[in-house]
């Protein structure tokens, strides 16, 4: 069985698209069990509307929302009865439990994350996050805005982390790992990026190089590794010119009364729907974390914990632990 | 009149198409002068397919050419003869020549134009590009990649320049000025982009604080102050993303033998072709120089030479000049 913690409250659509993505998973994947904290009346009336294997979910009460506007550190020492310090530290403590979903405030589940779940072994947890490339497999983006500040060893955990993730999700071995940059060649980037590039080169992994913005997304980079700033300004920037461009199928369907623009339009803006597709994964840790975005719907729910799931079966912890203590030796 | 010196050569797509776009932007701009640097015996045989007003292009001998493959310093001190430098010492010590355009080297034009026009004030050049937002009018990325490593107080001047370079181009007062960061509030940002805040929101830009890679060519933001790395990455990934959608259209167009489908990614392409649009912008020295595309065509050069000359007529020289001496008093 692979069990899961969904934090119900703190997304900006309320509870009830968590709950139906997670009746949808339940309902595709017989050996997946859910564990939902939350307000106890509203879950246990929402789940009534329902057909589902009742042994596999079970429920937890917490009243307490963690939002955005919190502190990180502050809130999860003060908001003990918070859903998302309820659920870690019932991840902590179930032996069974392997993992968990939230769209609350990604601030406060990295600390959270790191002060209950604590480390693996000496590594900073980081995000990563799933990208569509021009092959139409998925790339590894890490960190994508846990450490916005990074040093050259930290960049060299995100290849190590993000090549275990890429092989637990796709069970290929040695991904390839890319380093985000200005210019393809050696010696291209800022001093973090230099210097990271000689660790990443020095190490076991599969490295191939700097990666531009213009080919990142060509399906050759399994994993591209940059620092938190960086890798959030990329992240946005993909999801900002998509959304820029799609809009501009529908502003040309529009002006040419033309409604075979508007039907691709429409098949494009679902393509380039990061939102729904899934959420960053916080690795690092020893449990699997996943921030589902602040506005997830129930596509969002539904495809996080598949990618939960898949990654908890491939033993994707034990995967980040080998890949870390063999990866520079 | 406007005059404008050419750097033909250098380009990867040799010397004609620079030549055409000369031809096209002298004929539709009556006060427009061109002096075009190459190898004159191609120069003229090329010319000769044209008619124009003859009085209006001179020609000035080169034949050695600064490529990509050439270390910056060493190509501008050992390459006395070549296109660049040449054309570089003419804009210099001829009193009409207000601008430069070339597609060779972007490091070795950063050099040269310090070393040989030097610079502005205590400024440090760098490069702005002209990106085409979601309100169909234009916002100034600055900077793009000329500085790698920058300071808080390089970044405040992106902004100064930035602003003077878009009241030049829009004849716009107060153009408003956002800085690229992983969040819209205050205090996100690594320490650089945390220390450019303060420093942008003293000064007297109209600083609106932090844009994002999603919002930052909404059209709000006139001036987007980034470090090179960053601006590079943002600039390369809106290139990136916007190619790989415009791809998916040709794709489900093949997929549904959808004719109307590709209709749409021939007009998004054409949109989208930052290529032909124009090219960066070298600010920071006593005239204006352009960084055409390498692989520039005939739009490429026909439209940087436009907005070569729109700075040049609106001053742009005098406001950056007025806005460094001001904008932080």
């Amino acid at each position: 069985m692979v069990k899961i913690v969904i934090d119900t409250l703190g997304s900006d659509n309320g509870y009830k698209p968590s709950v139906e993505g997670s009746i949808k998973a339940i309902n595709e994947l017989d050996d997946l069990s859910l564990v939902l904290v939350g307000k106890i009346d509203e879950l246990e009336e929402e789940l009534s509307n329902y057909s589902y294997d009742k042994n596999r979910i079970t429920l937890l009460d917490s009243k307490q929302i963690i939002t955005n506007h919190d502190h990180p550190v502050e809130a999860i020492i003060t908001k003990k009865e918070s859903s998302m310090v309820v659920g870690l530290n019932y991840l902590k403590t179930d032996e069974e439990a392997m993992g968990l979903l939230t769209a609350s405030s990604t601030g406060a589940l990295l600390v959270g994350s790191t002060i209950i779940l604590g480390r693996m072994l000496h590594l900073r947890p980081a995000l990563a996050t799933l990208l569509p490339n021009s092959k139409g497999t998925m790339s590894v983006l890490m960190d994508c805005g846990a450490n916005i500040d990074s040093t050259p060893e930290m960049m060299l955990s995100y290849g190590l982390m993000g090549s275990a993730l890429y092989k637990a999700y796709y069970l290929k071995d040695n991904p390839t790992v890319a380093l985000l940059s200005n210019g393809s060649e050696e010696g291209k980037g800022n001093t973090l990026v230099k210097e990271s590039y000689k660790l990443l080169k020095e190490s076991k992994l599969n490295f191939i190089g700097n990666a531009e913005g213009t080919d990142a997304l060509d399906g050759e980079k399994d994993v591209i590794v940059s620092d938190g700033f960086s890798g959030n300004v990329f992240l946005k920037t993909v999801e900002g010119a998509a959304k820029a461009v799609i809009k501009d199928c529908f502003k040309y369907a529009k002006m040419e009364n033309n409604k075979e623009f508007a039907k691709l339009g429409q098949k494009l803006a679902f393509d380039y729907d990061l939102t729904s597709r899934g959420g960053a994964i916080l690795i690092g840790t020893n449990k699997v974390v996943m921030k589902g975005h602040g506005n997830a719907n129930i596509d969002t729910w539904y495809n996080c914990i598949k990618i939960c799931y898949k990654l908890i079966k491939n033993n994707i912890i034990e995967n980040i632990r080998n890949n870390v203590e063999e990866g520079t030796r």
